[in-house]
C-alpha cells in the first residue's frame, strides 16, 4: 500500500538548521563542489603535498608495536583496543599528554585530556557543560570561528561577541562586555578565542595581552576557550608566545586541540584539556570526566582506528607534531609569502584596498570597496574562477561586509598568482563601479 | 604567578551531566574496569574471534582500489578522500545504500544517507532536528535503550514512555500514548524502537504489528526511529520479518543503521536513512541535508578512513553484510542458545526467576525474585565475580526494579556456563533471604 509521504515544515524543526551561519557554510561547500576547477582561497584546509596512504599503514604498524613493546598489550589486547568499543575519554590521551608537554610545555595530567571527534566535538561538548539554564552565555571575539556560532546554535546558547579592533582584542574591552552582559541579566560562562593566528582574522596576541586576559578571566570569573589549530605555522622562526594553557596556573583556560591541520583531517580526532576541578553533588571530578559523560551519549567514543593512525604518527616523531610538521611549517611559510607579496604587488596603491600581514597561519583578511556577499562569490566563481570566504560569516561588525578571508594553505605560489589576477579581474569590475 | 584554581559547582553544569541514565553509564564501564577477570553479561559488544589487524590492511586496500578501478580517483584524489576532510553526508553512502538493498530490501537514494560516528551520533542528529519547541517530546518503548534517553537528555527533550507488556509492544497502545500526550499540551513527534532483537528487552516484532504500527504512525503523524543493530542474529534459519523502512512507502521511517555489530566497533561508523522530504522557507530538501548541516556543526564529517574500512570491508563481501557475518551469526547462535540452556538447567523450577527467550540478538532479561541495584552489581562482582546490568537504568517501571540484563555476545559457552554458576551463587544467597 502506498502510503501518503511525509512532508516536515521545515518551520517544525529546529531553527538552527535554518540558521544562516550553518546555512552559509552550506553554500560554500556547495558551490566548491560546483567549480572544481576556480581556485580557491575559501577552504581552511592543510596541504596535501605530503599525503601518502602507506603512511597509514604504517602509523598504524607503528601503534601496534607501541601496544605490544611499551604497554605490554598481548594480541587480544591489541585486537580489543582496534576493533572493540572503547575508553570514552580516547586511548591516545597519553601520547597527547607527552605532545602537549614537548611541544607547548603544558603539563597535565592525562586523565584531564578528553579525545574526540575533531576539536567541533570538544567545543560543543564544553558549550553544552556550560549551558546549565536560559542565563548562560558565551562570549566570542567578533569576528568568529562559525564553528563556535554554529555549536552555540545547537544548544540555542547565546553568543555575545567581543568586537577585535584592527590589531586583535583588549582584555579591558573583554572585561566591560562581561560586565554589561552580566548588567544585561545574563551569565557570562567563558570566553572563546583563536590566540595564535585566530581564524579567521589572522590575529595574534602578545605574551602581555595573554596574560592580562588570564588576569580579567580570573576576576570576572569566566572560563577561557583556547582553541589552537594553527600555533605551529609561524612564518619567522625563533620563539613562539606560550599559549593561554601554558600560563595558565589556576585551570582557568580548557584547551581545545585539533589534529586535523598537524596529522590529517581525516583522521578527525580532536581534544580537549580539561583539567577544572568540578566539585557539587556526585563527588568530586574533573570537568574531562564530565564532558566524557556527555561525549557517551552523543558519539560513544572517538573511532579508536583514527586513534591508532594518529597515534602512530606521533610516535613516529617522539611525541613531538612540531617536528611531525617541519615539511608542512615550509609549505605555509612559502605559501602566506607568496599570498602577501602577490596582495603587495597588485593592491598596494589601490585605494580602499588593505589587509594585515598575519605572523603565521592560513588566513589573510582583505578590506574591499564593495559589499562581499555569497552572490559576489557566486559572480566570482562563474566570471573569474575564483573562491574565497565572505567575512560577514563571521562576524556581526559592518565593516566585514566589505571583507573577504584569503587562505592559501592548500594552494601552492603558482595556483596563488592564478587566483590573485582573478580575483584582481573581479576586483577591477567592482572598483570602478562600487555599490553603494 | 600561581592563582585561585577554578572548583566549578556541578550545579552550574548542565543537567544531564548528573542525570542517573549517564551516571549509571559511566559506574557499569567502570567496574568492568575494576573487575577485568569477572565473567561479564553485561555489555552489548561484539564477539572479538575475528578480529584480526591484518584485515584493517586489507580493508584500506580494497577500498583504495575500489576508488581507483570503480570511481576513476586518480592518485592525487584518493589522497584527498582518505586523508582531507570530507563529504558531510560521508563517503561511503552509496555502498551503504547497496547493502540495504541487498540485505534488506530497502530501496533508496543515496543522498538519503547520512554516515554518522555510530548510530548514537544520528540518533541525536534526529532528535536534535525534531525538538523545534519546548512541547516537543519523542517516545520510547519502556524499557527502553539508554543511549535514546542519555541523547534526549542532552537536549532536554522529554521522554514519554510506552510500557512494552511481555511480549512486546501493541500498537492501539502506542496511539493510545500519543494522543493522551497530546490531550497534555505536549506534541509527540517520534517513536523510537528496536523492532528486532530489543536492547534490552529481546523483544521482536512480527510482521503484522509492524504494517501496525506504520499505520497509527501516518494516523497520528508521528516518524517511527528505526534502530537496528541487532537484525541479522536471529536464531534459527529462514526468512526474517521486513524491517520498518522495508514496509515504509511513505516516508514515515527514518532508519538508524549501526555498524559496530556488522562491522567492528572500533571504526564507530553508523547511519541514518532520512529520506523524508523537508519543505517550508529556504526550499525542498531531504531531511538527511537538514541533520547534515547540525553534523556540520557537531562533528564536521565522519573520519573517513574509518569509512574507508568499513567500505572495504563491505566491498569485500559483495556489499552484504549478511555474508560478512556468517560466522559470527553462528557464534551469536551457540552463544544465545548455551545461555538459555543454562538458564533452563539452573532456574526452570526456581520460584521468582522467569525468562523470555528471545529469538535472536544479544540480550536475555531475568526476573529474580530481589532488588538489582548498582549495589548488588557490586556485590555480584566482589563476591562472585559475575557482572550484569540492572534493567532499572533501562525502564521506569516498577517490576524492571527486579530485573537483569544478560548479554552474551563477546563470551562463549564455558565462560556462560561457569558466569551462570556465578550468577546462581548469588541468586541462592539473595532468594534465601529476599528483601522487601
Amino acid at each position: 500500500m502506498t502510503r501518503t509521504a511525509v512532508a516536515l515544515d521545515r518551520a517544525d524543526l529546529h531553527a538552527s538548521l535554518a540558521d544562516p551561519a550553518l546555512l552559509s557554510m552550506t553554500f560554500l561547500n556547495e558551490i566548491a563542489g560546483r567549480f572544481p576547477e576556480a581556485v580557491s582561497f575559501a577552504p581552511g584546509r592543510p596541504t596535501e603535498d605530503f599525503f601518502d596512504p602507506s603512511d597509514l599503514h604504517r602509523h598504524l604498524d607503528t601503534y601496534i608495536r607501541h601496544l605490544t613493546a611499551d604497554k605490554g598489550y598481548d594480541a587480544a589486547g591489541v585486537r580489543r583496543e582496534l576493533f572493540q568499543y572503547g575508553r570514552t575519554k580516547g586511548v591516545v590521551h597519553e601520547l597527547i599528554a607527552r605532545h602537549l608537554e614537548r611541544d607547548e610545555g603544558i603539563v597535565c595530567d592525562p586523565e584531564a585530556v578528553l579525545v574526540t571527534v575533531g576539536a567541533q566535538e570538544a567545543l560543543w561538548l564544553v558549550l553544552r557543560a556550560l549551558k546549565a539554564g536560559p542565563r548562560d552565555v558565551v562570549l566570542a571575539l567578533d569576528p568568529t570561528y562559525v564553528g563556535l556560532t554554529g555549536a552555540a546554535r545547537l544548544l540555542d546558547l547565546p553568543v555575545r561577541s567581543v568586537p577585535e579592533g584592527p590589531r586583535g582584542v583588549r582584555p579591558e574591552q573583554v572585561r566591560e562586555r562581561i560586565r554589561e552582559v552580566r548588567a544585561a541579566g545574563e551569565r557570562p560562562r567563558a570566553l572563546y578565542l583563536v590566540p595564535d593566528f585566530s581564524n579567521p582574522s589572522g590575529h595574534s596576541l602578545d605574551t602581555g595581552t595573554r596574560r592580562e586576559l588570564l588576569e580579567v578571566a580570573e576576576q570576572e570569573d569566566v572560563l577561557l576557550l583556547e582553541d589552537n589549530p594553527y600555533g605551529y605555522f609561524r612564518v619567522a622562526d625563533g620563539s613562539r608566545p606560550p599559549t593561554l594553557k601554558a600560563l595558565d596556573t589556576g585551570q582557568r583556560v580548557v584547551y581545545l586541540g585539533s589534529l586535523s591541520k598537524t596529522c590529517f583531517p581525516g583522521a578527525r580526532v580532536g581534544f580537549a584539556v580539561a583539567d577544572q576541578r568540578v566539585t557539587g553533588a556526585g563527588g568530586p571530578a574533573l570537568l574531562a570526566d564530565e564532558l566524557a559523560r556527555a561525549k557517551s551519549m552523543l558519539t560513544v567514543n572517538t573511532p579508536p582506528v583514527a586513534q591508532a593512525l594518529v597515534g602512530g604518527m606521533l610516535l613516529e616523531h617522539g611525541g613531538s607534531l612540531l617536528e611531525a610538521n617541519r615539511r608542512q611549517i615550509d609549505v605555509y611559510r612559502r605559501n602566506l609569502r607568496a599570498l602577501l607579496q602577490g596582495l603587495q604587488r597588485r593592491f598596494a596603491r589601490m585605494p580602499g584596498i588593505r589587509w594585515i600581514a598575519p605572523e603565521g597561519g592560513f588566513f589573510v583578511v582583505l578590506d574591499v570597496p564593495f559589499p562581499v556577499t555569497d552572490a559576489l562569490v557566486e559572480e566570482a566563481a562563474v566570471r573569474h574562477g575564483v573562491l574565497f570566504t565572505p567575512m560577514r560569516h563571521f562576524s556581526d561588525q559592518e565593516r566585514a561586509g566589505r571583507q573577504l578571508r584569503l587562505s592559501c594553505s592548500s594552494l601552492d605560489p603558482a595556483r596563488i598568482e592564478d587566483g590573485l589576477d582573478r580575483l584582481a579581474a573581479l576586483i577591477d569590475e567592482r572598483g570602478a563601479a562600487p555599490h553603494a
